[in-house]
């Protein structure tokens, strides 16, 4: 399977400083990502020729973070049978809650796959556990950060033995 | 002025029950209405062909209802300047709170003139005050309408007198 | 159809830093409008006697933001049949949700077309679009606006596209 | 001190089982109650009439009842100084929680004495003690019921007892 | 009738700056007002005695303020038929709402008289009200008040004119 | 260590259908029960005596259930040292949110142990590990308790592969 | 690539009525399913071991359904680096809300897929998408589906024009 | 009854700042405290560990504290027959309502102790008076402590009284 690229789409430029996570994310992985502000509302027609497209342009899964009424991740997967990652943007009133719903609440027949509150990490380790159902070099990459993260709590564990 | 049309869209055909009040309404005060099932997410294409061309087919607004994520309304605005009014749905859980959130909170630039939770009535008049800006006559009919609630109301209160 | 007066009434003075971005909108779309200080609760003779008139005075919408229990909006649309559009004011807690619900959640009869919380832009967007039914200049000032906010995320994606 | 009425006001003649409940504890404690179905979107004039002459008239406390975006007690309350009590109604959607915030969450300057969602019986209470603030007939009569409602649990303990 | 004192609870003295604007509004009343930091939880036994004497101690009525599971007022509510007014206090989650609820969702036959979150100075006005039913002179120091309110906003409207 | 006896407290007799699954659940751990019908609002002083007395009486943990906004597990804590479990019921309005908000959200010295809404097996699960603390012969009742459950679970799930 | 499995796992049987849906979408998509009955509560070992061994037991993706403090789809992703699906199970109160924030709310490090409350047959479309990555025939079978599903919203539409 | 040890684990160490209350109410207490960084979702086997062998290495409590989606407390909950306290923590959104329904809401048969959100005195109190059933030294340090507890607040009244 040749390898595929993971789309990163955010509704405002404003959303880069959680976006950004996940394509650092990505790229830590060595998965090659293509991010993109585009918007439900503001580009509708350029979004959804990007969903269209997306699958016959190598991508394998598709990340779109927005905010307060979040449609940006439902709209594209309306446009595309490739998995649509969602990550709920918080904006400066109901914390984040306005967005989780908007993007989670998805009829039936068009899924989101949504992660967390301003949760860009997961957003791209989840891309990435999507992209090594196929690609057994990158489950053993993420497997191999599984366990480093377990060493970092142990280490916390350990240090915090030593201030008590 | 040449009379509009209102368009009433729903997301899904078993948003009718609710809807219906809406198309009723309009309908007592003369004004055109067009139904259509369309969804943001399963016929997106015909949704947004539908928008882009409502100013030129005659329409004077659209009002969209919806359940859950309710982007309908959103996406929808996203193709027209036409004023749109958004009834959020009540579906099986919440209570109808993930789509009053997904319809009301939008971004800046574009609107959705939301009523309450499975308003239908309301967002006909709400129609019918918009269209009603620039037309005495239907201004008229809905002075008159208002005149009338508020009669039905002080005659409940003169039955209440007589049952207590 | 002689030029129509958007009001902006806002319930207190210490809304005028959210409320003013409504006004300013208004004024760029060429727009006349008319702010006031007009409280539910604090001066509702005025309020009342405001919406009563307002149509033979010329307005065509009328614009009402408040926080907490935000009566204005309702208590306006009680008094006219011009269309109300209210503005849910974010105050010192529960983030706006108080507000928005004691705006958008109007009886049957009394509709209030609601924004988001703390969402003035729209408010003066919503007002012109209801305008613009009738008025093709104004239509097409949204439109080229609209196309304005296209380009406008279009070029923030290049800016991307060479930050990355 | 002459004794002093109660006004029972509810919004719609939907809400009378919930507020008979409250005529009902009234009369029950010799309070002289007149009921009336006003509501502040529909009859505004006859609601304000009403507040604004209730002192004059002989009323001591009004109680209002009102579900949604329950503006009736906050509006009464701008028309009078007499002690206004809210009692938030549930409706069909939301649980009550619109009709709560609305209610309770008003701003300085126009208080409104809000009890539990359907809570009619403790609206009646409350407004007795209210008028027994300066009726010691009427406050021996609330210690009295107290009593009762003291043993009633009692009763209700000791048959448990037996019931295990 | 003699002059009746408010008493003024607060559960912590954590909330004294909220509580002394409802001190501060009792006083600008001339009504003699004793304010006290007692706990339902902390010092439960001082409370409840408190109450229970507090009509033979000359009180008309209770203010408690208290935050998170704010069971102050039902306590000292369930140990006295005078009137006792809930001031649900913001503290560092939930933004008041937690206390919100736990000062207004009083069961049958015990009320409490609910303000807004922090609404300390409502909760005076509204003693001040139910002490106003029976003394005329506290009535027109109301009534008085609620016009100088009325003329401020005013003010406000027209200074609003000026720098529009 | 002799045998503790666990109070199962509930507010209401109609709270009975919820709290007998605890008392079912301590009788079937063989731990002494004893069940009342105690308020904090309309027994106040049998409950704080209650609470008050509950050690020298022989009792090991005190469950407490109530509704709305569920005083009585606090008021209970307030006059005793012996762990309080409260159990926060559901009542016709807001899906015991308000219970379990007025239950958990203890402020800091008087902790209440909350468990689920209506989870009443589940407090008397919780009062049976404290006793189990220094009770072997509980311990191994609850052990095996723990593993009749998960061979239970065992069994559905061979069931379901059957039916598939 | 060889046909992967796909794990459907439900914490308890009477989530299966849900849950079921999963399932049949799975096979109409003629993609292999293992459903299971396993709790992270109840058989925390079991669950975890098959978690552990899963992507080497060939299976693709996991879906894990549950209900009230819904810890078990992440229990799941704790122990495998496969992409696990969750679907929050509404059940006796909070309406879902409870399941949907315990699932959708992971820590960083440890992504849950999460759809909608009871969004049994979108978890299934997603493990398929997900596999589709890799597999143009499942994508295809996806593509031809979202048509049909576009056919089907049509032809209700062109019912809607003849019943109106 | 020899002296149990109480554990107290945090899911991150970023947790620290809250739960070190904890640990110091414990020393206070003179009751032996260990103190672990261990997450449900990065090192669930060591959890898990803990838990199991927790009883037979002396614990006689677990406190677990959490943010998000907290599993921590349950997870160890379900290894264990040794009561397990939950303070869910406020992160970034929600304000810790969606720790406080990850930890509170558990299903029939596995319990835990939930106290306030970040509330990590009162765990340490809870576990307190857990350990004092069986140890009547300590249920006097608690009642002493509680004593003291009441005299600061008095003393706050009595500074109160003489700053107003």
């Amino acid at each position: 399977m040749e390898q595929k690229t993971v789309a990163v789409i955010m509704g405002s430029d404003s959303d880069l400083p959680v976006v950004e996570k996940a394509i650092k994310q990505l790229r830590e992985l060595h998965i090659p990502v293509e991010a993109h502000v585009m918007s439900a509302h503001r580009t509708p027609e350029a979004a959804c020729a990007f969903a269209r497209s997306a699958r016959d342009n190598g991508f394998g899964a598709i990340i779109a973070a927005a905010g307060k009424a979040a449609h940006l991740a439902g709209v594209l997967a309306a446009h595309t049978t490739l998995p649509v990652i969602g990550i709920p943007i918080k904006s400066s009133t109901l914390d984040g809650l306005d967005a989780l719903l908007a993007t989670v609440q998805m009829p039936g027949g068009i899924p989101v796959a949504t992660v967390a509150i301003d949760g860009a990490q997961n957003a791209a380790l989840l891309a990435a556990q999507m992209l090594a159902i196929g690609d057994g070099a990158l489950a053993a990459r993420l497997d191999a950060m599984r366990e480093d993260m377990t060493r970092a709590v142990m280490e916390k564990d350990r240090k915090l033995q030593e201030s008590l």
